[in-house]
């Protein structure tokens, strides 16, 4: 779970903005300016990096949660050189946005959003990440959605509502969350389409942060064949994230819940976990082998002190 | 997780023997006979309907099983009725058994394995389980083998070591049982053969109880394929599944835990959990369906008997 991009319709990246990466992927012609426009428009040319239909699915995702959790969220919380930042070679380069939830009548903790884009040595590299994480004054799961391109034929793909208790001694959270939502439905029909396979992460923490409902895959596409992954982005994958995206705001970002004060620690004590573990396991470890030492370190502390572990 | 066989190779089914089935498939050359032979031989008759390879493979683990535990198991807690039991037609028969481990100075609470043959309008089913459920005096993993053939081309395969503690707030846990024992090569053992692919189980909570290891795979031979699945039985499921079950042995059943009294009632109220749901979820619902429910009814009373649920 690698992170990143700025979300906010109002909000625009720091001047001057940084000069176009070595190999820009993406046209300006995408529908995605239209779900930008719609929003207020500003963010979009944070972006450049990402295939027109890569673009479209985080703006579609990032739309869908503005247009009903927007009000729930204050400004960015994050430095303006860490919002965007690239290493001195100038071949890789992120964007990460920040959003706390407001302090009173929000269940949101925090919304997470980045983009990553490296050239690497065997070609471009692109993840995009949205974390919903939620506060304690509710035990329903936090919303994970992240897509990592390595090449035009590969991509993996992560949605899930990570669980927040055990659901083994907790079977009633399995059905509210789980059973009733039906959003096991989402997995199976991203499943149908040609050249996915269950993917598993190799650390074995990450999998087990997971729930049994999530949408962990790995579309790879023949090199000759006829299907194109910018249509099974637009066409198939962007449609499932809407819905998980719908899926977590109704049920659980919206969700009324009774939360006792023994629980609420139980909660914040879990939540930091998968906090800490993400950042040591995930940023900790890849950051600096991409953007540098220093850096790394700045990213990493700006995202430690909105996740509350440091 | 259906359940049922006989596997100590001192005790016998109840006499006179049962008539064989419709449908016998297996032949009595197989190699399993020297298994048994060699730990005294006895139980082997009692798996009339598997073919050679899937009998053979269920006496490989019980007979790995009773090299280690067997004197650490009390004779079996089973009535004759239930340790052998078929449907009013004779289209169905199980064999069931379950020995509680001795009460000082053995970390098993019981060993459970089971086999059931049914012939259904598609064809024979045969299902096998071996469960290991250790007591609160620790809190390493229990045991769980299923194998599910449900043509002479398909095979589900279950085996895992079940997570006491959810992984994610104990991630000590993760790293002692599942990281440094290197368990997962097993699963990426088995999913080198050709086709094979990972099985979901419908169940949400069976999904939930499972470690981020578990080996959950369904593996599709093709019709006209040269591949037979009994020598994958042989060759790949075999060495593995004895491979897991050696790691459970060294690692789980004879590993010195401290637990506390605290932690041995969160123990005890989890694998409670655990048992009751995979009674209701698995046998109440299809037992009764497959043996009528006078049958059905008594061996679930005794897996609840012996479960501590009831």
């Amino acid at each position: 779970m690698l992170l990143l991009p700025a979300f906010h319709p109002s909000r625009r990246f720091p001047s001057p903005p940084l000069p176009p990466l070595r190999r820009p992927m993406a046209s300006s012609s995408s529908s995605s300016e239209r779900v930008v426009a719609a929003g207020g428009g500003g963010w979009l040319p944070e972006f450049p990096n990402l295939s027109p239909s890569h673009r479209d699915l985080m703006a579609g995702i990032l739309s869908e949660i503005d247009s009903r959790a927007g009000p729930l969220l204050l400004p960015s919380s994050v430095p303006a050189d860490v919002r965007s930042f690239e290493n001195e070679q100038g071949t890789c380069r992120g964007a990460l946005d920040i959003r706390p939830g407001v302090v009173d009548g929000s269940t949101i903790d925090f919304i997470l959003a980045s983009w990553l884009h490296c050239e690497l040595p065997f070609g471009a590299l692109d993840i995009t990440t949205m974390f919903g994480f939620l506060n304690a004054t509710t035990d329903a799961p936090h919303l994970l959605m992240e897509f990592i391109q390595s090449s035009p034929k590969s991509l993996i793909i992560f949605m899930d509502l990570l669980p927040r208790k055990d659901l083994v001694l907790h079977p009633d959270h399995l059905t509210t969350f789980y059973e009733d939502t039906h959003i096991d439905k989402q997995r199976l029909e991203l499943k149908k389409v040609t050249g996915a396979l269950p993917y598993f992460s190799n650390s074995l923490y990450i999998r087990s942060v997971l729930s049994p409902t999530a949408i962990a895959l790995n579309i790879s596409l023949a090199e000759d064949g006829e299907v194109n992954m910018e249509e099974v982005l637009r066409d198939r994958v962007s449609p499932v994230s809407k819905e998980v995206a719908r899926t977590w705001l109704d049920k659980c970002v919206c969700s009324e819940r009774v939360v006792s004060e023994v629980e609420r620690a139980d909660l914040v004590r879990r939540d930091s976990l998968i906090k800490t573990k993400t950042v040591e396991i995930d940023l900790a470890a890849n950051l600096p082998r991409l953007f540098g030492p220093d850096v790394a370190e700045r990213v990493v502390e700006a995202i430690q002190k909105a996740f509350k572990i440091k």
